[in-house]
């Protein structure tokens, strides 16, 4: 049995009634998200495109990826695409697909597909009048510095920056 | 302004009036919720403790490191030593903070403290009657081959066994 709550722009919340897998029966508040993509953007040269963004949120600006909403019925990888320019202003040549994470699968069902993006070519970065966001570069060594001291602090960043590290390091 | 949609067990939902840093200003859909903590428990021989836990809104059950909601005021490494416990049946001698992470700074406050803790023994599993999950040993290798063959999905957990294993490499 679901009871919604209230459906928003961005989330659902509803109270769904689940019988487990050891019989008991829970009522879960359910958040029900359209799901998004997110992309590492690696130069040649091995530097990487983050951006840093305001989210109200997490209460000030942190360092992130290139990310966004899934549209009803798009893509993945066109959404990746897509906020690559809007967001940074990069085209990329090839993208590859890192992993899909369940972002705080307790009590959403978010899923962001992230992608590591190469062959970077100059775009038109187009940002919405709710995006606050400034482009920084740097190594990708240096990102995973900055995950270590704690100063990159999103998750869909941190595990997209690691597995683009892992990736050259396993090479 | 903040407008409360809803009041949970574990989230609160808020429409959130905020001026942003370009002086739009825009209502947002915010989840607020108490935080957690998490534990990457690695064994001297360098196997790491996971679980397989059911997740309704994951749609099954899926790899984790134990992790459990911050009660009131509680110290997150007070959370992780708990929930390491009470998950998995194991104390530890050592607690390290890897990182502190948003899972999803769009939407969520949410912050999870993941540590790695080390010089395990054992200890008394208690699960609560909501807790549906059986324990998962394996090398710490093969857990970050699980991230990238896409079999490992939850957004903590990468982040927590991949900083873990760079850390080893990093010795």
């Amino acid at each position: 049995m679901i009871r919604n709550i209230y459906n928003g722009r961005v989330v659902t919340l509803n109270i769904e009634t689940v019988q487990l897998p050891n019989g008991v029966t829970v009522d879960l508040e359910t958040i029900r998200h359209p799901g998004a993509a997110a992309v590492v953007p690696v130069k040649d040269d091995g530097t990487v495109v983050l951006i840093r963004q305001f989210r109200h949120a997490a209460g000030g600006f942190i360092y992130e990826i290139p990310a966004g909403k899934l549209n009803p019925g798009e893509d993945p990888l066109h959404c990746a695409s897509r906020e690559l320019e809007e967001e940074v202003g990069y085209r990329a040549a090839s993208f590859v697909l890192l992993t899909s994470i369940f972002t705080a699968p307790g009590f959403a069902d978010e899923v962001i597909h992230i992608y590591q993006a190469t062959g970077l070519t100059k775009g038109r970065q187009q940002l919405d009048r709710d995006e606050v966001l400034e482009v920084v570069e740097m190594p990708l060594a240096e990102a995973v510095r900055k995950i270590a001291e704690g100063t990159i602090r999103d998750a869909k960043t941190i595990v997209g920056v690691q597995a683009a590290y892992l990736r050259g390091i396993a090479r």
